[in-house]
């Protein structure tokens, strides 16, 4: 295992090995993750490489021909559209997709790196997770890139990450009830600390405003994102004070929460409320009637993540933070409210009609 | 790369290489899958290890802690469950999962094989899909055993496979309605080439039978198990002479689009039309009523395919299948018929007291 001669940026390994009393093999073992080397030998080396900045060279690196994909969830409504881009980006690069569920939205399990470092992928695309600051410089010190795809719109500045546009993602989905006369128009958002349900409040809030409208307080509420969020919160909103004619979901599934709440109450959607959701996941399309809803590009995110571990190093890759635009895409949720200013609550299209897609309308990034 | 020392049941690798006058490490080398081979040689070596049923014996061989999973098709409503299930089983062995998506139902592509040989894993779950018998061969002669998921129930004799009982899915999904009173139940079930198609109308025949029921033939379809396909059928049979009280959906997406087609002629479900899907995939209890169906384990016929990679060689399991038990899950979706014997058509109990999960009625395999 001493076939390697590292040219560390600051340090090489073999100064590395001196100062950690241990052989250069030794420091390749650990480089490489393996596990035939003691816990107290690899914490003193992964010490010294880190307090030296020691960085091993892509061009001396074994690399096996691997993109890791790291979850700490499988969802089944968001996880695949995610492995479909990074599945195809992959595929054009001749490389293959490891899939890991690990750890929580903060980590991955710390066992988790030990068998990256050991399979030596090309990069590393994490799903919704932060990285600790250990992870993330094993990762560098043996030139492992890696991004993070967050349409929370919580990045660590630390880290290359994609996202998406929130704010503008919640105001194009106010707007588009607020232009068809919508003035009682209630918003679910998502869990309050998630910087994406407040980014999607607040074009909310701008979108009330510019269409000269104030916002009823009791009009605004912190879901889970979830279904079961849409239905608990829709039943109060519809069954409270000042009923709501339409409802922003701040999620496709919080939209079909909605849409069981106002099934319940026998009434119709859109004739007697209207309803948004947000995120376009394929479900999205097949509800009945079909959402309405702000298209997050899941697929050109997790693509786009994918991407950035093939481009050539650039020294401002590190903290690079990528927006794509969200749209909107009207189907049959949403009309003019009954008795309100654009009255004429046509009766919704089937959807053997939907051969042409929801009309899309920009919402800019 | 001469560090193997292979005895065969029936020939040596040294034998091979006397035979295809190359040398043993280059025997090794196609075993493999190394590029470093021009295709001539490889072809003549694969073509002597399959003449000679060569089989590497396992014990020799260099495997990676690997799980290949390999789909044609990463769609969305089902992919998920599956990969969730393999994860599941190879975490729990230490092993990581290498996701792919190549090639049709009828084979993975060709170069897809090359792959797994150079990453040696220990051993590949193929979704829906079929092994032409030189990629079997291949397989096998590096002793690196292959399962098929197989849900839609047309397995290869020759192939250890995981499927699931749609005869008995389609009878309980049938015998639903007919116990709740129901006479004139039409169905919709998959493209007339898929055997679980056909299994699952054979079900609801013996089913209708049971009852003393005549089946019309015009409440009798062949979908294509998407949204589509339910809504087309669903909008005709409603259309129809002798329109149905009751539609066995034959998949989840089949019962979306058929919700969707009474939604825009203005009936309730379950109150004025029942409907059933199969499957149950996660939107299942999402949709508006919440879905009525059959449950598939997807899950559970995924860790069965993984597990079946661990156990100990037995001579049996080229041949094996596994046919997991389907069972109903009672929702919201169905009722007694208006006017018929059963009729009380209760007001569905809103989903947020669903705190108790959906009835369910044992269906055996």
């Amino acid at each position: 295992m001493h076939d390697e001669v590292e040219v560390g940026a600051r340090v090489t390994l073999a100064e590395v090995a001196k100062e950690a009393e241990v052989s250069p093999s030794t420091v390749s073992k650990v480089l490489n993750g393996r596990s035939d080397v003691s816990g107290a030998t690899r914490d003193r080396v992964e010490r010294l490489l880190e307090v030296h900045g020691y960085r091993r060279r892509s061009a001396n690196a074994p690399r096996s021909p691997l993109i890791e994909l790291v979850f700490h969830e499988l969802d089944s409504v968001w996880a695949m559209e995610l492995v479909r881009g990074v599945e195809t980006v992959a595929k054009a690069n001749r490389t293959t997709v490891v899939l890991t569920r690990s750890g929580t939205r903060h980590a991955p399990a710390s066992d988790w790196i030990e068998g990256v470092l050991r399979r030596r992928p090309l990069g590393v695309v994490l799903v919704f997770s932060s990285l600790p600051a250990e992870m993330k410089h094993r990762l560098r010190s043996r030139d492992i890139p890696f991004v993070i795809v967050d349409p929370a719109g919580d990045p660590d500045p630390d880290v290359p990450s994609v996202g998406c546009a929130n704010w503008a993602g919640g105001l194009a989905a106010t707007r588009h009830l607020t232009d068809h006369g919508h003035e009682r128009v209630a918003i679910i958002t998502g869990p309050e600390d998630m910087l994406c349900s407040l980014a999607r409040l607040d074009g909310y809030r701008s979108a009330m405003t510019m269409a000269g409208l104030t916002v009823d307080q009791r009009l605004v509420r912190f879901g889970d994102f979830q279904v079961r969020g849409g239905f608990t919160h829709g039943t109060d909103l519809l069954d409270g004070p000042g009923r709501p004619t339409a409802i922003f979901a701040g999620s496709d599934l919080q939209a079909l929460g909605v849409l069981e709440a106002a099934r319940v109450r026998g009434l119709r959607v859109p004739e007697d409320l209207s309803v948004v959701g947000y995120d376009d996941v394929p479900l999205a399309q097949w509800s009945s009637p079909p959402l309405t809803t702000v298209h997050q590009p899941l697929l050109h995110m997790a693509e786009e993540a994918a991407r950035m571990l093939f481009r050539p190093d650039d020294p401002g890759r590190a903290a690079q933070r990528i927006e794509l635009a969200t749209h909107l895409v009207v189907r049959q949720s949403t009309a003019p409210p009954q008795g309100g200013p654009g009255r004429h609550p046509a009766r919704p299209a089937p959807l053997g009609q939907e051969g042409t897609p929801g009309t899309t309308v920009g919402a800019g990034a």
